[in-house]
């Protein structure tokens, strides 16, 4: 990685850890702790970061705003914790399970606050109006997912609709405000945007692929989670307008009915792997890398895009 | 009330019902609908507009700016939503507690998005600085009165602390900005705020004193829900600090065991009542009433300056 880049994460790091905190609820760095500071993978302030130094900048508001994306993508994650019944169901500790969604939801809420903060710090209008727009896309996203949620009928397209929303709106405005920050031109703004949006829905496909085991590099995520809260991602999408009757009888018990028994989730997968659900979405998933990679096109050659490049390949790796 | 006002209301509310709707996730109005739509008492919008008119602001963003105030207001609400464990435990129906739960804060976030769209259309630094800085506050009020939730040690001044957050914060800055957008003067838009905080910590303290039934005209609030969830609020504060050692036994039990009992509730009211914390915690709102209406001094004359004043009368005048 560039020099810069990595001086630059470290100064993303200092500044989470000092807006983190608070006077007034010292309970908060408690709570947030393990998320921001664990040093997660920082892909989304790395694409800010690596934007506004394609285009040169040599100020100090992309450090914000790389701090901004982290600060918003761990208050949804915060907030996506707020546990639902059948987490209850399955027997998970509930001792603090409340008192912990409160938590979430609070410090979510601070997180957020926190980032619009840093955000106005900035003084640009144009990248407020980005982070809102991306504020109210990630939204709906997550509230569409609710309601697509166990319903067999959720099309490819309504997937998609999701995943724009709920992953590819912050990747996509992390990559535009870096060039904005910038100055960057209004077409090569337009082409950062673009790459961050292909870069998140490929992360997302990804993401939900691992949700199967879709490779043994599985960094840690949790196989069958998506399918014990039946939500509609694309293997299974993909898998339920191939399936047969006995197929559809299956979908149509576990994800909408909700019965599931032991078993299950490997008859899940068998299925998966037998209609080509797996390798159609890993296709899917090359695909958007693809058009990630292609975004850049027009962009100038330099250490920094080839890093652009590189993330893409990165993130589609983890499932070829 | 003054009639431009009433017309303002009125472009607030259509203003409200355009951006609540969402094309992406059409079950977000329905989620919102009962507490946007169903013409709440709209105190907040109420005070930006006044602020605003009251110096000559003949523009159209004290409306946005009202719509800001109310979404944020509402967010909050959603989000205190998130039930608890003992709610649960009281015999709440559950059945779908939880996908309300998650509803809650992913319809909260949609809105807090939403208020922030409609800030930055304003184009005003200043006003999204403020905003932010109050929406940090009240984060931070929320999760400060988690932590000292159930703590008999809760101080007063911890107990103002949580308020001045909660819900002060954003009675200020629903004044403040008001002001900033007519362009007042320095000086009138401290004391707008100033009047606002007052306002909002008087508001508070009579909302904590009706859910001990401080007065017969209860507005419909359910007395007995901060003793339930054992919150510390002034009353309870006041009572503690004078109980005698079977009062102190009893708080302890029912606030920091959580042991509660048919007929509890009657006794902690009749405790309230016999150490003179209600009647202390009554003259403690009317004090910050007074400061309210103070702060209004120095302010120009005007029937919309009478409507302030006459809105420090109104909260105040729930409980005496």
């Amino acid at each position: 990685m560039a020099a810069v880049l990595r001086d630059d994460l470290t100064a993303v790091d200092r500044l989470i850890r000092a807006r983190m905190a608070s006077e007034n609820a010292p309970r908060i760095p408690e709570v947030t702790a393990h998320l921001v500071e664990a040093g997660g993978k920082r892909l989304r302030p790395m694409l800010t970061l690596a934007a506004a130094r394609l285009f040169g900048y040599d100020g100090l508001f992309h450090i914000h705003l790389a701090a901004t994306v982290e600060f918003i993508h761990t208050a949804t994650l915060l907030h996506d914790d707020v546990v639902d019944e059948s987490a209850q169901r399955r027997g998970k500790p509930t001792a603090n399970l409340m008192w912990d969604n409160k938590s979430s939801v609070l410090v979510g809420d601070y997180l957020f606050s926190r980032s619009f903060q840093l955000m106005v710090e900035t003084g640009s209008l144009t990248v407020l109006d980005i982070l809102a727009n991306a504020s109210a896309t990630i939204a709906e996203g997550e509230v569409l997912q609710l309601s697509a949620a166990q319903d067999l009928g959720t099309t490819e397209a309504v997937y998609m609709r999701v995943i724009q929303g709920k992953t590819a709106a912050l990747f996509a405005a992390a990559t535009e405000v870096g060039g904005v920050i910038a100055k960057a031109d209004e077409g090569s703004v337009n082409a950062l945007r673009e790459y961050g949006n292909a870069l998140g829905v490929c992360f997302q496909i990804v993401d939900d692929l691992l949700d199967y085991g879709g490779s043994t590099a599985r960094l840690g995520k949790n196989v069958g989670d998506d399918f014990r809260e039946r939500k509609l991602t694309m293997p299974v999408i993909k898998a339920i307008a191939k399936a047969d009757p006995k197929g559809r009888d299956f979908w149509h018990r576990v994800i909408t009915e909700g019965h599931q028994e032991d078993g299950d989730l490997e008859t899940a997968m068998r299925l998966l792997t037998k209609t080509n659900a797996m390798q159609d979405t890993r296709a899917a998933a090359m695909d958007w890398a693809g058009k990630a990679r292609r975004a850049l096109d027009g962009l100038p050659e330099s250490d920094l895009k080839r890093l652009l490049n590189d993330m893409a390949d990165f993130v589609v790796h983890r499932v070829v």
